[in-house]
């Protein structure tokens, strides 16, 4: 399973791609930023943000894309435009309907460190331990968006396994209510 | 000129499309709104709204659009997929190389009632007389659209005639600076 994580912001939107199944071993496959300049339009940045999103699609084809949850208690002068990139790179993927999981903070850090208050540093930390590189990708945003794509894996394959499995035990009380019929 | 307003929301898009010049009398053109259901996952409600906004955009093929500013401060609990749909509109609209202009709620409040303090009621009830209709258009958020759109001709049409003048200036000092070269 392929995902493409974005942790969402106008200046550096985070992206990281990571191949993995829970049970096996995690591999990096890139992880960068689509920036863009602070003194344009917001109409440009926001097409920036969208033709950015495009090409890391493109190019990488994932199976699923996750998006950090975006909450307005968080940090009130940066946070419309955090909503607003999220909201581009949520249509591009379901533009292409490829599956769309938000995440939140805790649930990431949570993931990859074990503690929902972990701090950054260790968030970093155990990125660059899962993915056994020596250190944890450049810039910051890039490395939040491989620990949500991490978490995306381990989480998203979790509910996948449920839902599959709901699914399975619908068609057998289906099956069974047609041989009674 | 013709101009595409758009109230940004994710269960109501206010849209409303006004022809007009500074001077000569304002047309409505249509108004109306696209919705989502708020039972759908958010990845779903934006592609309704991308979907939403291209078929307006398509049919009534707009010179320019104006997107009513989003402010953190207001509303915090639907300010978040406020400046989601925003997002969407303005990159709809971007991607087609059209103007898109912001404007704030008390600028479209000063530009169609004269005071930015007016109560809904009284922009609802100028939005009527402007357009010499019986009654605002309904709902509520499409005649916010189509007051964002009058807002736009008078403003955006004053921004245009500064912006033409300054170039004409730019165009006459190089005119001149060539002769004397």
């Amino acid at each position: 399973m392929r995902v493409l994580g974005v942790d969402p912001g106008l200046t550096r939107c985070g992206i990281g791609v990571v191949d993995g199944a829970i049970g096996r071993p995690l591999g990096l496959v890139a992880a960068g930023v689509v920036r863009t300049a602070a003194d344009t339009e917001l109409p440009a940045r926001l097409l920036g943000i969208e033709q950015g999103m495009e090409a890391w699609l493109d190019e990488h084809r994932p199976d699923a894309v996750a998006v950090e949850r975006v909450f307005a208690q968080h940090n009130v002068s940066t946070v419309m435009g955090t909503a607003q990139a999220s909201a581009i790179a949520i249509t591009c993927a379901a533009r292409r309907g490829l599956p769309v999981a938000l995440h939140t903070p805790s649930e990431i850090k949570a993931a990859v460190t074990g503690s929902g208050r972990a701090e950054k540093s260790q968030v970093q930390h155990m990125v660059a331990r899962l993915l056994n590189l020596d250190a944890a990708p450049r810039p910051a945003d890039a490395a939040d968006a491989v620990a949500l794509a991490i978490c995306h894996i381990w989480r998203g394959g979790a509910q996948d396994r449920v839902a599959r499995a709901q699914q399975e035990f619908a068609r057998k009380v289906e099956m069974a209510r047609r041989a009674r019929g």
